[in-house]
């Protein structure tokens, strides 16, 4: 046995069935602890993973401590090592030079690129990381190691302040890892410059997962009136601006993302035809409708509404009242986008919502384009938590 | 009562409730024949409906011959009538323009357009129409009359050949509506320049429902080899060589869509890096296989395997089949486009085939891209039915 491996864990009986269907995650309930227990287990370590006739199944790193107690790394007995790491960034890395022309991706998206637990996004020369488990903490200077001999980028900062650490019992904390990450970065996305905050953004400090559906833009917005909802630094409503869009209001709860939002409309020349619009979404759109304001294109894509299966109904209920007031900002025949990146929402429900808010407006809705997030944040088609965005892009006429 | 309209049909109680979540269609067993009956109406007209309460729900075309006995055409007293028509064709006519930089596209997607059994591609000047229903038969006349008020085509074909007539008990014919539709059509796909046969080609000559499938291409393919499987005219193959491939096979049943589909290779200038393979799918994929040809890119995208909800599981396989004979032929390092028309197949399906399929292979599936048709294709969203193309692209790597 490879010397980096620390053992081994050997699952009940039927309970290799979801990794041999494709899946990489291990349940704690799945373990024969009676035969291999988990108890004493260093959080992080790598072991051998077997079924319970003894067959190998791969290798995983573990944490007794969660719930999802081991990932499997690879389907053989090889550990995953700095040379591996090297491997696999590579091959993440030619998917994204295969699809995007310019440095500004997400150029690792854990379990799909092979490498649970680890989140890196790409801004040019300066890469930022997330870490949300012990195995991935655990390998933190090799994965610092294999991205420097990769791409030699001049900064790296590890944004290690997810909240998905708390279920690793991992401490929150941003540091810089390598040379010195600046606090604004500069990005292109579908043609179109921008700026965004590295250390105190959301999550990473940018969004790329809807580039694609950012995308549908292009063409639609020129010389029409567009309104921006949960604009965050503005990715939706400033493309708009970039495209020929007369008119753009971005809303948001947070006044520093707004300033960064027009900052980029500045960028693209547009800091005259840009409005912010501070404070909670559902009562800027009903402000807006009271002062009789209209739009050709209204863009709804919140922050996850349902980030646990227990918020399900108030959360779908959110996103259906939220899409109505938009649809009613719609002037006689407008374009809703519609997105949700949460998870446990199905693509259904949000197509139902669609539906249900023409019916309800009396508006005929005609449903133009369905997205989900781009290549660089590809699906693992066994791991249904990697398929987590939607978009909708719907017609709105009144008949 | 207006004297188009030539009577009432009461619906049972509670079976207004589809129609009021926004479905435009009424089934025989929901009409309360003893006090409406439908017997002895003319296949056609357009009567009122009414809730079992006698609340007005809209006006529908009939036909007593049909499980699906009644349409809404309106959601008011309103009969459909040239006028109406005339506005109906131009306010599908406003998306497919806001959309599309030239006059190819599917100019009418019936309940969609709320033009229930009617389709209309356009094809720059000519038109090409599709009539499925004994509602719109009836109106052959002004529907002619209104599509040439709007748009001033030089031909019209009535391609009156769909099998969905037969439900509707109306005969199969093609003929001229107006002056000389030629036999083969040019058209415009995502820049790329095509022709068409109108008169005895698939369905209308031409699917432009994977348009913005095929557009994935664009960036994909240069130097790339790529296979074209249920190619018919070389639509997707053919892009591929306007963006680069270097060597492009397309496979068909058919020698007529082959020899087409070369004609428009040629004129990409791209006639020597084309080569068709005529014959079964699955044959040319096995004796591809065979003789060790590899590709690049594999597009797969049949004609729907499953026509009926009694061939789903036979039909659910031989997507099954032909995506993995599919996904053997890919290089190390290649993408799979798989495709399905067949409205039975759910979207998950296809995506679990790409999972199974890269298990059995060993190889990682990475999911890039999920698609539908086309915005000239719009949904409903109260009717599934029109909610019918799913498309994604996936890379599988061998690691």
């Amino acid at each position: 046995m490879n010397e980096q491996i620390a053992g081994v864990i050997r699952l009940k009986k039927n309970e290799d069935r979801r990794l041999k269907a494709g899946h990489l995650w291990i349940y704690s309930n799945e373990v024969d602890v009676a035969q291999t227990p988990l108890k004493h287990i260093l959080p992080g370590s790598q072991l051998r993973v077997e079924s319970a006739n003894g067959q190998l199944l791969g290798t995983a790193y573990v944490n007794p401590h969660s719930l999802i107690c081991a990932r499997l790394v690879t389907r053989t007995d090889q550990p995953l090592d700095r040379s591996l790491l090297v491997h696999r960034i590579k091959i993440a890395l030619s998917l994204r030079e295969r699809f995007f022309p310019e440095p500004f991706y997400r150029l690792i998206y854990g379990e799909s690129d092979l490498l649970p637990g680890l989140v890196v996004d790409r801004f040019g020369e300066h890469l930022c990381v997330q870490i949300t488990t012990a195995g991935m903490e655990l390998m933190t200077d090799e994965i610092i190691a294999a991205l420097d001999k990769v791409l030699r980028p001049s900064s790296i900062l590890l944004r290690n302040d997810s909240s998905a650490r708390e279920f690793e019992n991992l401490p929150e904390q941003v540091v810089a890892a390598l040379g010195e990450p600046p606090a604004e970065v500069e990005l292109i996305e579908n043609g179109v410059r921008f700026i965004a905050p590295l250390h105190d953004g959301q999550k990473t400090g940018w969004f790329y997962d809807q580039r694609p559906n950012r995308a549908w833009l292009k063409g639609l917005v020129e010389g029409k009136r567009v309104l921006d909802v949960f604009s965050y630094v503005g990715a939706f409503g400033v493309q708009a601006l970039a495209w020929g869009a007369k008119d753009v209001w971005c809303a948001d709860a947070s006044a520093r993302a707004l300033d960064i939002a027009q900052k980029n409309a500045q960028l693209q020349g547009g800091g005259d035809r840009f409005t912010a619009l501070e404070g909670d979404a559902f009562a800027s759109l009903k402000a807006l409708k009271e002062n009789d304001e209209r739009f050709d294109v209204v863009i709804v894509d919140p922050p996850a509404f349902i980030k646990r299966k227990k918020d399900l109904a108030a959360g779908t209920q959110a996103y259906r009242r939220i899409n109505e007031l938009a649809m009613r900002l719609l002037d006689r025949d407008g374009l809703l986008l519609a997105g949700s990146c949460s998870m446990h929402l199905p693509r259904e429900s949000l197509h139902d919502i669609l539906r249900a808010s023409g019916r309800h407006l009396d508006r005929h809705v005609q449903v133009l384009a369905e997205g989900m997030q781009g290549a660089d944040h590809p699906v693992h088609p066994s791991i249904q938590e990697t398929r987590y965005l939607k978009a909708f892009l719907a017609r709105s006429v009144r008949v």
